[in-house]
């Protein structure tokens, strides 16, 4: 079955590398996923992306052996379902704060009897085959993000979700909740306290750690630190670096 | 009037420095012109845009002060019209390798008596302002793309046209066309002297040189050698470099 | 008024065929409404269709006399709200599994006294015409999709509510529930009974008794069981089966 | 920081007029955003626009000084965030019948610590510029709809959320919840003591009172009543009815 | 067949009103065409409008009774035999100037023997029906647009070409052509003379003649004139004007 | 390099079958790419497909082994070479009349020395990957279709083009330009004796002979008479069959 990348990384030992979608740009999709990378997430929760793009971008993904992730705009059942039977193979729930929210994330990535989704994989199965509703329990992931200090006291009835697949932390939010600015490479004790808390709590757990990074620097470190599945900077902090040299090169 | 940056930084004796646009992606144009570029060009040719997008990509372009341009797909009046009706102020048109042709490009950038430009500027007048029908004559600019043999043998005749702007190069075709690979870099004799050409014959006739660069650090070479208007990479260079490094930083 | 086309054939006695739409294809939907279905349903919940892409469906349904329904991604009543402005005049709403879920589908689907839908039929009363305030809280249908053991369990609780239209089986979903594979034309006993039941409470409370199928040999046993609205199968098995079997028909 | 024109109008005393898409028309927007408007709202609720249109729509608002706004579906957190994200610095949210819809809209509007927006300001901060992270709580503004009969009950509770920016009545909606036909200048008393009410709790609150009107004339009339965000009427009834007497004059 | 209101109306003696489509957006067509105007013409010319979304403005002119007519960006017939298969049911060619370009849009317009389009009208029979084929040679209307001085001089070549079925003055670019500034109410004497002129000829060789006019006043008085199809406005003057109008009434 | 599936089966000596793509629908096209077809063409001659669209939809081929192919609007150089540039691998042109036309057709399919085709494959290159540039001219294939009287006339000039990958036969129009109603299956003697002397003069100058088909039979019977790319029908035509016969199954 397709889509399998980085659940084949991940029972392999190894560490899996994202790219990171904020827009419907499908030839940018493809491009970024023609690259290497892992996964490619589609995040329509800041990026510009409603459900339908997302379809075009999972298409363009799938031109690719990189596994296509959505990150929906909030834990609502009805999206996260829409987005697995447009194909996408992990999900990504942002503020997931409470075990409630957890159960409902892990809920409506299974169908019965774990969970509650609802049969129609009018893509899925067309990119993964024939064999996709006997496998999508196993093989779908979902990772709860952690990112606010709510989440924090909470983490422990957010792990203890049975099939719950990991955690995902959103430092940037997670700063402004602690009550400093955001930033995904913050040196902040509370900071640094919540990135080894969410690692033990995943060790404790068999959960699988990752994190939101703005760069393939940090990402190499987070990897390095024991997170296993880490982005490498987003689209547009890409285009626009890149774009930014180029006019300053120029200009001398 | 809006829209007139890179006339007047050529007025005031200056080069301008653009940026250029490959996909619908209307973020990633704002994005892009709002870093600065003296103007952003939509190219139609080789880019995954149509006229439609375009418009979208035009609005983008002017929440800036950079100048919109357009690269048609050919030296079609009826499309170069178009383009003007949507907001477009320069046009970069590819393919002028006649004299006949170069006419046929400013005829469709100036209504009557000079050209025959068809009225109904249902958005340039919109972006414009009331003034529009009096200047656009006198603001819109032609730039012909010189990047064949053909366009070589014939640059007296495609610069003798009352009315064009300039010329702009294109290496990578002009070195296909010469026999060598394609490169916007390229240190052959032959491409050194057609760079020469084209900037000896826009100074005979005070026409403004201009010419596609792969990179910031060759726009400014290129200024310097004497080139007014200037491409600082395409944007899916930008971004396929950026995202490229990311995923080598984030593997290590 | 238009858009009656379903309610004229219940009120004659009759039962309708509708068709079902998975994709934002305008021609494909204006096609299949051209060939004589006496409505089209536009799957917001499966298909890969967003909200505004329903709009150009609508219209495209509207160029015939089939009746514009549509299955929201969930009961959500800012979504069906938005539907019936846009010209649903009948809704399948999933996954209505208690009272107070038929409550929040009924509400929606009403303007005071009876519900709390929201005035600005932007659409509606384009394509109904001057009568849609008047007439709509009598024309407007709602049809609770009864698709979980939990939904059996409540089937008193949500046929009790005042307004609603008719009961609509999901036997895919069911068959999930209650430990099946997914199937729309099962025999297991306990979906013979759920069918049975269905009908049952439709015909105490005078409601309409609906069903999707996989096929129109289907469609037309369920109609002689009593149903009253059908699915004659959807869109993507149609195109499937047909492209199928023409490539096998090709290799021999 | 550009998008500031309400706040600045109302900090001096005035009153600002908007404009109200309803479509996905970026030319259209863009051309009502030219004539001077204060501000130009984004219908999601009534209008036919998805989330995704919404980004062209603004960005087709920012080519001028009026500050853009948007109507969401409903009191929903994560759109409300994403509407932020895209460039809307004002909400103007519908069906704000409680204290706990009006606290979850205002929490919806600011980052911690007032509020509990998510992080990621992907075309806001482009729009906006480097400021908008540090600004963004205090320009960014919030209008709770008061259009049901519940609301009335609930005014107080509804005005005592600290970071709400004003009220805005929707009396097609509050008619409708009283027993009255939808109208937007209705004379009936219970329409004109709500009016009187908002303007009263508005002015005991220090808020802002804003209001939804058919036409130039009524919003003039409303401005005098005491009213500082007024509509000018909505797209299609400016083009129905410039249609409409368009075709009457030529049938003579 | 659908589609024949036009034709209807000239058969009948009677002169049709049209009106005028300048945006992609879907729900501002079907409202006009909703409005009673005998035709509604989609312009790919000067207006925003791609071929695929003239597509959705067919299917929403054909939720009414008016003829779906276009105005392709050129005399270019595959454009002009992509829009008729698209359900175009009559063409409004622009600078049509010599006998040749009239015999080219009236080849286009027809299947051989008369003409050379090409078969394939996977809309127009959808939406005309099956006698599609057998009628559209006498269904389909070609009307070319005289807007240039060489149309003038050439105008008896444009009338002889077999088939044409009638012209079509653009005074705007009329006027241009001839030395004044565009107008479509122009009382100047040559302007004068070429709508005699145009008139003239249209009564010899039994041509139907046609005028774009800017409001429905002027569209009244062509009428009287002679002039047998007319626009009473187009879509983007509706919308600014009344605009405009409604910003000027509130602010008093 | 991927996209070398039909060049691979002709040089095994194997026949192709394709898939025939009519509406933007990107599931639609990745659906019936999944189902085996060796190839599948996008058609924006009688589709309603715009370029854009076609992006969209060469990736959606692109997630399976078909070679993607497209049918232009028309033998136009820009349109062809765009199309190239997004990723399809052959081209499919209709209207080849005469020897200028099939030279038109091979330059704008080749870069220099053989054709004109300008550089800039920017989806290309991401879809076939480095080797692109060096292999694209022996790669990319062209076949001319013959469907007029005036085709078979010059079906000697036709062919003499070197570089020419093949025929393509499209019976409907041929029908038509020799007098006959459409059909794609005829038997009249001189359609007999077109379809015979396109198999003579491709096998005489080692040209591939392809044949539009309405059904998977007729395609079989097409391959053993010697073609080599046949279509198994169109995707409209597939869905209206389907649709048709589950609507007549389901009225019994």
């Amino acid at each position: 079955m397709r889509g399998t990348t980085v659940r084949d990384i991940w029972k392999a030992g190894g560490n899996a590398v994202s790219g990171w979608l904020q827009t419907p740009d499908i030839l940018a999709a493809e491009t970024i996923a023609s690259l290497g990378f892992d996964a490619v997430c589609v995040d329509l929760q800041h990026g510009t992306i409603d459900m339908q793009a997302a379809v075009g971008l999972f298409q363009a993904i799938s031109t690719s052996n990189a596994t296509p992730l959505a990150r929906p705009t909030a834990c609502e059942p009805a999206q996260i379902m829409k987005l697995l039977d447009a194909g996408a193979f992990g999900i990504i729930c942002p503020m997931v704060n409470t075990g409630e929210e957890s159960e409902r994330l892990v809920a409506a990535c299974h169908y019965a009897p774990r969970g509650n989704r609802s049969f129609g994989p009018v893509r899925a199965a067309v990119y993964a085959g024939s064999e996709y509703m006997a496998k999508a329990n196993d093989t779908i992931f979902s990772l709860a993000m952690i990112e606010t200090r709510q989440a924090l006291d909470n983490i422990d009835d957010i792990v203890s979700v049975k099939g719950l697949t990991g955690l995902y932390l959103g430092l940037s939010d997670l700063s402004i909740s602690l009550g400093y600015p955001p930033a995904q490479d913050s040196s902040h004790g509370e900071i640094l306290e919540a990135v080894q808390l969410v690692l033990r709590k995943c060790a404790e757990h068999k959960l699988i750690p990752g994190i939101a990074c703005p760069s393939g620097e940090v990402a190499r470190k987070r990897m390095q630190e024991g997170f296993r599945l880490v982005t490498a900077g987003p689209q547009m902090a890409w285009l626009t670096n890149a774009a930014r040299q180029a006019l300053a090169a120029a200009r001398g």
